[in-house]
């Protein structure tokens, strides 16, 4: 897959409809990805994220320490890996290498792209004034890609308690609405 | 419809996958309808939701000022009311009478839930601190209602240009995650 830079004025219409997405973060040679629903667009450009990483997970102390990560966007070929990424903890299994996924190295972070996702966002840690009350993360991207021949892609979105409803057919409308 | 009361724990499954909501908001005799996309859970119970409401829009101070507001989920029957509330400003137009919306009393706050969608939160504004920077609001949802009937609702998820993505099939998987 030729991977193509995505203007970052276009990012708010991949993470808007709410996809799941797996986050990769990295320090030193530990290296890990967490599954994710938590997030909402905050700012068009440049493009924030606002997301919760739980102190729970081990992601949580990369990430805060770090200041850095990839969002990467999956499709429902990956379900069962986002499952599985989403099942175990970091702590005790490296992700990549059990659940077959690739790293890629990105351009502006030390955290991998995953290569099987069909859009991977580089973010840097912008404000973490709501991380001791809430775990809330704010994010802006620095780098986006996308694969380019991926066009109607079959995002997951999680529902809870195993189920995930999986992207639909798409509607053109009269919306002036950015 | 017959609404039924849905239990607190369950509203982020239906939260997660990052529909498109309606937000009514009250203050004396004005009302309004916001359509909004930029929204993400941020605690399970008592359900806590982060969201953005711009500042330009007619609703922001409607609930910066009354700290209420409730967030209705619409289907896709609906679609053509919730691009109209978007490219409208309650500034000049009574939304619910133009675009035919039925407002029912809710049960904990001031502004009315929305007849039509087939679910609603009625919330309270917790947390204000990132409200000056980013326009971001922290809302703990104190009910909710669903229509029991309504068994695969087709959700509508916001693509940017007019886009929509309708909510498809749902997948069972063996995820322990919440």
């Amino acid at each position: 897959m030729k991977r193509k830079s995505l203007p970052l004025s276009q990012v708010y219409r991949l993470l808007e409809p709410g996809p799941v997405v797996l986050v990769t973060s990295a320090r030193k040679k530990q290296i890990n990805i967490m599954t994710m629903s938590w997030h909402t667009m905050m700012e068009f450009e440049p493009p924030l994220i606002g997301c919760v990483i739980s102190n729970r997970n081990y992601s949580f102390e990369l990430i805060k320490t770090t200041k850095e990560c990839v969002l990467n966007i999956p499709t429902v070929e990956l379900l069962d890996k986002v499952v599985a990424c989403g099942n175990t903890s970091g702590k005790k299994v490296d992700k990549f290498k059990t659940f077959h996924l690739t790293p890629l190295p990105a351009s502006r972070v030390a955290p991998p792209l995953i290569a099987e996702c069909y859009v991977n966002l580089e973010c840097r840690v912008v404000d973490t004034k709501l991380v001791a009350k809430y775990n809330f993360f704010i994010l802006e991207i620095l780098k986006a890609w996308i694969d380019p021949k991926k066009k109607k892609p079959k995002t997951v979105h999680h529902q809870g308690r195993g189920v995930f409803m999986i992207a639909g057919k798409t509607l053109k409308t009269s919306s002036h609405m950015k």
